[in-house]
C-alpha cells in the first residue's frame, strides 16, 4: 500500500498545510480518507491520480468534507462514468447528498452513499476489508481501518523438490492451498511439511478527529501504520479534550497500547505552524515505534510485515 | 485600488491555477469577487489580508462559490465579529444560505445576504459604488463594477495667490468646493478661475463568466481595468458560445468597444494549460489598450486616470 498525505492541517489551513485528506493506493485502487477544501488540487499537485473508487468520510465538519463537491464536479467535467462510493457515518447520508449537490450540480455518474456504524465493514474488497470503528469527536464520527486478510504461508520449494522428491507441478498448488497430496510411491505429504504459517496482511488505520479512545486501540492492533489526530501538544491537553482532539503524546500512548509499528501525526493546529517538530518530538519520546509528522505531499510505502526488513 | 488575482482557472483547476476569485483593496477595505474552492489559502499564500467586508458573487456555479463555506468557517474560528455582506444575483439568497451552512456551521458573526439585479447599486460606499450589471452565462448571473465618484478639480494655488492675490485660508476651500468668494477690494472670484474640471474616479469591472454582451460594454465604459471571461481561444468560439463563455479575442473586442484602458483575461480552460500566452496574444492583437493574462497571485495597482502617467 502507498499512502500520500494530501492535507495535514487542523480546522484552519495554512500556506503549508491543506485541510484533511489522505490518499491510499492499493493494487491499482485509490481510496480517499476525508476530502477537505482544496483536496482536488492537492491530488493534482502530488500526482496521485484521480480515479478514486471509494471516499471514506470520518465526520461532517467542513475541514474534512468541503473538497467533495468540487472534486465531484471535476470528475463530472472529465466525463467520469465509473461510480464512486462515499462511506459516511450513520445518519449523515442526507447531509452528504446536500453537500455534493449544493451548487445545483447533479453528477452524471453514479454516486453511492453508504452509511456506516462502528463495527461495520464499509467495504469488502475480497482479500481486504475497510472497517469502520468508534472514535470520539463530540459529533457523529467514525475511523476507518484497512485490514488485509492473512496471506498463505511461504512454500518451501527447495524442501518439496529436493528433500521430499516432489516434482514441480499441480501438486505444489494443492499443497500451497492446504491440501495433502499422495506421491507415486504412496507417500502422503501434508501441507504443513512444505508451507509455513499464514503471513499477516497489512493494516492501515485512519482515525479522523478524535480524543484518545479504546475504539482506536482495538482497531489499530498491530497496525502497520496508524494515522492519528494530533491537533495539539501537551500544553493544550485540556483544550484537546474540550474540542474532541488528541495531543501528540496521547496519540503516541494510544499507538503503544495498540502495538502499532508506525504513527503518523496529523490535523495540526495553526498554533504549531513552523514548530511541528515539537509535536513530533513529543510523540517520539513516548512511542516505541516510528512516529513522524508528515508535510502535505509526503508519501510512504506500507510493506508487508514479513518483508519490512527486506 | 489594488487588485490581486487569487484564482484564474476555468471550471476545473490546475496545479497552477485555482478556481475564480479576485481581491480588490480600496482605501483599507477589502472586496472579494467570487470565491472558488481554495480561496482562503490563496489569500494566505498571497498575503492579501483576511478582513473582507463584502463578497460579490457573480453566479452560483461551484468554481465561483465553493470557497465560501470554508472561508466563513475560518473567520469563525478566528473569532471574527464584524459583519460580512454577500452580494448575489436575485433569487439565489436561499442557495447562498444553504451553501454557507452546508456542514452545519452557523457563523457567530453576522452574514448579510444581499440579492442584486442588473442596474442595482449593490454597495453604496459614499464616494464610490459597486454596481451590478447584466452578463450572459446561461444561468442567473451578474457582473460588478466598482465606480468611484468624480473628484474635485485641481486647485491652482499659484494662480490664486500670485495672480489673483488671494491669501491662503478659508477662501481656498470655499473656491475648491465650488463657491465664489469676494476679496477685500470687492473683486468677486469664481471657482472656475482657480479650480480645474472635475477629475474622473476609477472604474474596475469584473464580469464573472459571460458571453460577449452589451451589458459589459456599458458597464466597462472607460474602465481603468476590465477583468473579463476568456475561457477559450478563437479555435473554440462555438464552444464558448454554447457554454456561456468568451474567447480572448471576444473579450478584447468588448474592451475596445467599452474604451477600457486595461484588460485582464481570466477563467482559463485547462486545455490552455502551459500555453496561456496564446490567449494573451490573441487579445493583444485586437485590443487597443494593454491586455494581459494574470497568473494566480499577480497583483496590480489601478491609479487615478489623471495620475496614471506620473
Amino acid at each position: 500500500m502507498h499512502v500520500t498525505f494530501l492535507g495535514t492541517s487542523g480546522a484552519v489551513p495554512t500556506t503549508m498545510r491543506n485541510p484533511s485528506a489522505v490518499m491510499v493506493r492499493r493494487e491499482g485502487e485509490r481510496f480517499l480518507f476525508d476530502a477537505g477544501e482544496g483536496t482536488q488540487r492537492q491530488m493534482m499537485r502530488f500526482s496521485t491520480g484521480f480515479a478514486v473508487s471509494h471516499v471514506f468520510v470520518s465526520h461532517l465538519h467542513g475541514d474534512h468534507v468541503l473538497g467533495l463537491p468540487g472534486l465531484i464536479q471535476t470528475w463530472d467535467f472529465n466525463d467520469r462514468e465509473e461510480p464512486v462510493a462515499i462511506h459516511t457515518p450513520a445518519g449523515t447520508r442526507r447531509r452528504i447528498r446536500d453537500l455534493i449537490t449544493v451548487t445545483g450540480n447533479e453528477p452524471s455518474f453514479p454516486v453511492r452513499v453508504n452509511e456506516v456504524s462502528p463495527g461495520d465493514v464499509a467495504l469488502d474488497g475480497g482479500e481486504f476489508e475497510v472497517r469502520a470503528f468508534e472514535t470520539d469527536h463530540r459529533t457523529t464520527s467514525v475511523g476507518y481501518a484497512i485490514v488485509e486478510d492473512d496471506r498463505k504461508g511461504r512454500f518451501d520449494r527447495e524442501k518439496a523438490q529436493q528433500e521430499l522428491g516432489i516434482e514441480p507441478g499441480p501438486k505444489y498448488s494443492k499443497l500451497h492451498n492446504g491440501e495433502s497430496v499422495e506421491l507415486d510411491d504412496g507417500t502422503v505429504v501434508q501441507p504443513e511439511q512444505v508451507v509455513g504459517p499464514p503471513r499477516p496482511g497489512r493494516r492501515v488505520v485512519y482515525t479522523g478527529d478524535t480524543c484518545p479512545t479504546e475504539g482506536v486501540v482495538e482497531a489499530a492492533e498491530d497496525a502497520d501504520l496508524l494515522i492519528h489526530d494530533a491537533t495539539f501538544a501537551e500544553d493544550r491537553r485540556e483544550r484537546a479534550g474540550q474540542t474532541g482532539h488528541a495531543t501528540a503524546k496521547q496519540a503516541a500512548e494510544i499507538a503503544n497500547r495498540a502495538g502499532a509499528k508506525r504513527l503518523a501525526l496529523t490535523h495540526v493546529s495553526t498554533r504549531y505552524a513552523g514548530q511541528s517538530g515539537r509535536l513530533e518530538k513529543e510523540a517520539c519520546e513516548v512511542f516505541d515505534g516510528e512516529a513522524f509528522l508528515p508535510d502535505d505531499g509526503d508519501e510512504l510505502d506500507v510493506p508487508f510485515p514479513d518483508t519490512a526488513g527486506d
